[in-house]
């Protein structure tokens, strides 16, 4: 499955990196100078919480994850869906790439359902069902770039919030049927810290054992666990490398950050 | 120019019909209904003042046309293109509409400049120079229905509000090289009042000539000149059918609401 021609790199860009101007301006010109066929993922949980507390409404948090209740999901559609994804479409296309901006409910392109109620109730956040790798190779054919925001919908008219590393992932997965598909997961930091107060620790290749070892040890940074987790998920599923870092992990030159094995 | 064999609907859908819901339900439920090719175009101005002055932002007005800041900018992009937008593409998927919402920079499908300053200085607003109607016709040979907020960019990475009855009407003027098309204006009211203290003096059939004398004898609103304006400019323009009402325009059985005439 890795001999396929057609190359795709599908890059998530992660909330710090995208409060950050100065940084995002250079993510985004890096991103669109990238060859070949792409696909951009954000996220923005920091300026959706901002926009809350201006607006009175304190977000709620269970174990790091976030609560989106009818208000919230307002919220968070304006945010992602709104302002974040439009002003990057806008960014990229003065740099010469063609994006098109889509939540998951644009032309039924990401179909999920509210996560069932257990012992917490999430409110309108989403798991995803389906991914139309169709439509969106449709678009990569006709050379446009899709930016993502991580708001899919249920098909019964609700929107809904979806971890946007999972949103990268699912989409990675489905278009590796077609292409030979990276998945390129950027934030604030160089890669997966062997140390997380060394910034400079960064562990080159993180295979799934060591991956498991750390996380039960505890010197893998709680934080990352979930991203490493989706992240081996899709390796398992056929897209074929997985890399974390930092904005300069676009560029060709740059070796240093984390790729994840196996 | 009026024999052409595909028609086509631009529906564009105002504020005040917007901001009530039952209203609005019905609306798009009657639009995903639609036989045929269409396009929706949406406003959102009141959602958005809201808003602002939520965040503490005085909306500036001049002429009952807004100024629009940077950080009005921001606020009508999450507005229009964020919840507005989704909301509306995510309840047209339910109903079986296969909806894509779409900015202006997305696919680089409508630009625009920003108003030269003379007089006032109306800040991110823009003033439309080109549709690309080819992409647009290859949604709807898709069977995609394309949903546009009034939010179009510049090519400098600048996103610019813009009046959505002129985004309706260029889309219509740009579609209608190659489709038989209608632009369809929905707004609170049944169509142009003959006397606006009078919900029911619907003005059946306004030609050109009458519309100028109502406007300059002050028996047509005010506040319809633009609208009429424009609706007249897109006649000219080789659109095939203008008409102005509420949400039952799309019913093909009702008969009220005004029709415009060169």
């Amino acid at each position: 499955m890795n001999r396929k021609i057609m190359k795709l790199k599908v890059v998530k860009i992660g909330g710090k990196l995208i409060d950050d101007a100065s940084r995002l301006e250079k993510f985004l010109s890096a991103f669109a100078g990238l060859k070949g066929n792409k696909i951009l993922v954000h996220g923005g949980g920091s300026m959706a919480s901002r926009l809350s507390l201006k607006l009175g409404i304190k977000p709620q948090m269970v174990d790091g994850r976030r609560i989106t209740t009818s208000k919230d999901i307002e919220i968070v559609t304006m945010v992602y869906a709104g302002w974040i994804n439009k002003n990057m479409v806008a960014k990229l296309q003065h740099q010469g790439c063609n994006a098109l901006g889509l939540s998951g409910a644009d032309a039924h392109v990401i179909s999920a359902h509210k996560r069932p109620v257990k012992e917490i109730d999430y409110g309108f956040v989403g798991d995803i069902d389906s991914v139309n790798a169709t439509f969106i190779r449709e678009l990569i054919q006709k050379k446009i770039t899709p930016v993502f925001s991580a708001i899919t919908h249920d098909g019964k008219g609700n929107l809904l919030n979806t971890n946007s590393d999972t949103v990268a992932a699912e989409i990675a997965i489905a278009m590796s049927d077609a292409f030979d598909t990276e998945l390129m997961y950027c934030f604030e930091k160089q890669g997966v810290l062997e140390n997380s107060e060394e910034a400079l620790s960064v562990i080159p290749v993180l295979d799934y054992f060591s991956y498991k070892v750390g996380a039960a040890e505890g010197f893998i940074h709680h934080g990352m666990i979930p991203k490493l987790h989706t992240g081996f998920d899709a390796l398992k599923r056929n897209v074929s490398g997985v890399m974390i870092g930092n904005e300069n992990i676009l560029d060709e030159n740059v070796d240093v950050f984390t790729r994840l094995k196996l």
